[in-house]
């Protein structure tokens, strides 16, 4: 097997930093370029001392450019934020560069629902029809065969994992769902701002975003595919002072009332028992983000409040490792024909 | 005024840290007893070293005895087990000392209810209608002229005050109702366990005790009391990596799917218009725990999801101070004719 | 006894919230003036929601105007940078407002030793003859008479509490001497900078500023005036992932290396014996950043390695009270007339 | 190559549980064995929920028994109390199993000095002379002959390495030396204990076990044979609100103060620069843990405080895996004749 030669395109946030780890142990996959306006120059183990001795750790970071991208790249991460992405994709597509696009811009399939919740045009909407979503349990077939992948958003990851048995074998009702997520503080960014600050998030715990966070109709229309009808949801996001990890629990009403934990949990398992990937807990075990950690298990628990008639599932994944990089890496294993695990770490580090 | 002396019964927790901690920079209390089986014979200065120099910090920790008890205090905080407490209320109202009970042995109003939830006998059920509910916003008359006042539970406390101008005013759906709540660790108490050490909550996030947890009776009770009718939710506590702090995320349908954001937040503001520590934030403003951190404040931010229909309340509360000890002592203040706010700490140290 | 009326020129840092904390509950004195140039137009209480529905907050956030502090203020802080106090300070003493800068700008006697050191020149070294150290425990007599007070840094404060009494009474040789300090992260500031990120801080530790940390001369200078001999020591700050708090290790040789823990304890102890912010700890106890936070207090434990023959102290306090906001509350005080504790908050919450 | 059959004696602590995640996912070797009297009879992926579908998840816990050891295992790690280890290790080799220790029982050469630090008597002495002390960068010849290794301990693992370079090549006096240690809480074990509840811990800082933590002998002994003359050292280690890692501030005189950074950065890069694990930083950069999370690496950063005549190390070491089972699978590799970074995680997720 030829060795995938891999452009990373965004280095400095949290997704560029997670890639970088992933690729530096790759054994298909070789890290060829890194770009960074704002580090060029800079070899990536000096930006990254954490890099240092590991592969690709003297490459040096320099400014993107299509030409050099190119020649260098058999693929390309996108980790730039939503708008630049679409500016990128379309000339490297053209160029025969692959794309794995971990911004937003080619998540959703109706460009009016982007322009609407993004609040800007959308100047690639052509590439939209050949975008593949790339949840690999939905949709790896289509994500094998593509030359574009839109990497999902962590929240509609997670929650997308957590809700389909139920959605998918008509269990709850899909008209009063509400998503209640947690994530850690990675999910906001590298960037340089007073409410990301150790001191405003340690020992605090907030709401933010809410009702309008971007991540609703990601989250929206692929509920809707799997529902077969269009759904709206109530997603909140809140922050946790942590650094890796997002929670969601999904509350829904279910269909028969009647239902009790243990039918439904052999309906959770068999749905997920051919997925590696998704660990769906013994009755009565509920998931906790550490257990995750840094790895690209879901970890799924379920609940039934007979009292009200609601199910209640739990949902956890790493927002850096499955909720952004480590998917992006699968989702190129899967473009290039690799063990769609290949050089994925395998746990957690614990504690 | 004559002082109050009071006694603490139970000091080895969070709860009778924190009581200790108030007592000794409150004028118009003074502490003359705390009990402790394990820590008996320490001052209580040497057991807790923050309090070093502080008044109280050299009375001499004891064991509990009733005759004790009886002479030295005007009123008793008993922060024990539920099940203790209702042994140690009933003596210690013969022999005159006023009760503030911590635990929840008294906060049910039905006997069936408590017995089913918290799996044991009451064996002091014919206290249960003279004790008094001691949320002072609701019951501050009733407070007022108590000898037993049942203090609530900090997860009531925070759902209680958020979803009461919903509920008081019927714009909201009173069945349907989700209360997804996230905690401190202190709430976990201070017993030496393994998932409350800090390798096991640090980075860490995780739900727990759903759909039975012993909270759930407690915040239906009083919801439904001011309802005037009875109501069931689905509540679900979830641990978070701080010390202190509470958020509760209560989701209800809209009577009205028309009512919007301004209107609705007009009538939670003029409902605790004259109720200092309900600060109800501007429209668009959510609340975050660290800005009510050793207070008693309880902040309310509310949202309203147009698209589903639905009302969003976010309430934040210390979980020590005003879900636990500050309360009791308001409560306290009450009962003997002091200011309900007297000897309390205004505000969150922040950061 | 009349209020002093208070301004506080720059309010967006740690330094200045604390000080906005303090002075809201402050009996004697109270904020008539915040400046802030890029929080200018909003109410303090919406710029720090945990000060709403406090005294102060409903204060509106200008920039500084020499005119309007002249007129509304008896006494400002200046939380403003090293170089910025040099130039606001003559102006207000001119006019006849005192002065407690928390900056560094008046700390170092010798202005060749600050301009070294801080690289930059002194445009102000007129006032230093005249500007006091604010460390209470040193020099409150001065502070007392003084117009304007430098007050100590945090780094300062701990150390120098800490090695007072050792030095004072030639128990150790001052010739080499190792501080070994650590600090929570709001000693960095409120500055939106990618190394203070939550994620960049939270379970990571790390050194910094090693060897030529500006605190150092402040230290020397200090420690140089009790020996009554010039004094070099090594000094290494360390960022520790929490709020508030400092640590610091003193090693240094003993004179003699007989001497036991009993009695270094003795005269430790007898030296701060009518201080009552310094706690110092039974022999055995070491303090802990916790037991001091939010306060004013100083705790000391003390070590005797005989098999080394060296005496380590240790000094805990928290840095944004002691060593900021809550020291120059003191000073002011001091500088009005009032008890130095007035205002002050006692102890620590805790947890 | 055969797969060497690994048998864990102790899972219930960090210890464990990390040796649990590195087998899991080793090429060579395979988890044949897992003790814990507490947790017998629980699969350990059950016990463990971050292994559940790794390798080894589906092992069933036991009760230890030296002839279970002695068939299924060729290698056994003992992650037991100092105490019990010398008492399993005999029968172990006795039958032929080779034991890599991780507590403290084959350490120290001197029986006298462990019966004085660990003031327990040594039943076991017989075996210390063939005992090697488990660094690999010092002893891999030693360790690859090995039956029986002492896995060291992780503050002298810091301190060793930090230090090594300083010493063997004369630079500094050995006899006025002072190591500042800080630790994350795993190093104080998964023992249920209030001191190291989330509460306890979080947001404070503080030293412990000064000046007789039991490390001391340890550290004494290696310097000393790298010295060629006894040493003395002050030893203190101090608590960090994090999980993992360790920080060593190490001090010591340079015996020539005219040397500068520059030619000591040279000799330290010199002498490591065979050493793949141990990465000397560019002069002027500082380690901190995060960068050596999870892993095998040291970071070691190098500071000349001139004023003082002064050399200070900073050595960053993951108290977890280098500074116990990573170690000790490094060990147990070179005693099978595999590569000593064999199955090891190569570097920390950040953040």
């Amino acid at each position: 097997m030829k060795t995938v030669r891999a452009g990373l395109i965004g280095i400095s946030g949290y997704a560029g930093m997670e890639l970088a780890r992933i690729l530096a142990s790759h054994p298909s996959m070789e890290l060829t370029m890194a770009c960074s306006r704002g580090e060029a120059g800079k070899k990536l183990g000096d930006f990254y001392p954490f890099l240092r001795g590991m592969p690709g750790s003297d490459i040096e970071i320099c400014v993107y450019d299509i030409k050099k991208a190119a020649s260098a790249c058999d693929i390309a991460f996108l980790a730039v934020p939503a708008g630049t992405a679409m500016q990128m994709a379309p000339e490297l597509l053209e160029a025969g560069v692959k794309v794995v696009d971990l911004s937003a811009d080619f998540r959703l399939h109706d460009v009016a629902v982007y322009e609407q919740w993004y609040r800007q045009k959308h100047t690639a909407s052509g590439y939209l029809a050949d975008a593949v979503y790339g949840l690999p349990e939905l949709y790896a077939a289509s994500i094998s065969r593509a030359k574009l992948v839109a990497n999902p958003g962590c929240y509609p990851t997670a929650s997308i994992l957590g809700a389909y048995a139920a959605i998918k074998h008509g269990i709850i009702h899909t008209d009063n769902i509400v998503i209640d997520a947690k994530s850690g503080a990675s999910g906001a960014g590298r960037k340089a701002a007073v409410p990301t600050l150790f001191c405003e998030v340690s020992d605090n715990f907030r709401p933010y975003g809410a009702p309008t966070h971007r991540h609703t109709p990601e989250i929206e229309q692929e509920l809707s595919l799997i529902a077969g009808r269009d759904m709206i949801v109530s997603f909140v996001p809140h922050l946790v002072p942590m650094k890796r990890g997002i929670l969601a629990a999904i509350y829904a009403n279910l269909t028969d009332k009647k239902q009790d934990l243990a039918s439904i949990h052999a309906l959770f398992a068999e749905t997920w028992s051919m997925s590696p990937w998704i660990r769906v807990l013994p009755a009565g075990t509920l998931p906790e983000t550490a257990n995750v950690r840094g790895s690209m298990y879901c970890d799924i628990g379920i609940c039934v409040d007979s009292r009200a008639g609601r199910l209640i599932i739990f949902s956890a994944i790493d927002n850096l490792c499955r909720g952004a990089s480590g998917q992006a890496i699968a989702d190129a294993n899967l473009m290039f024909g690799l063990p769609v695990n290949c050089g994925m770490a395998d746990m957690a580090p614990l504690p």
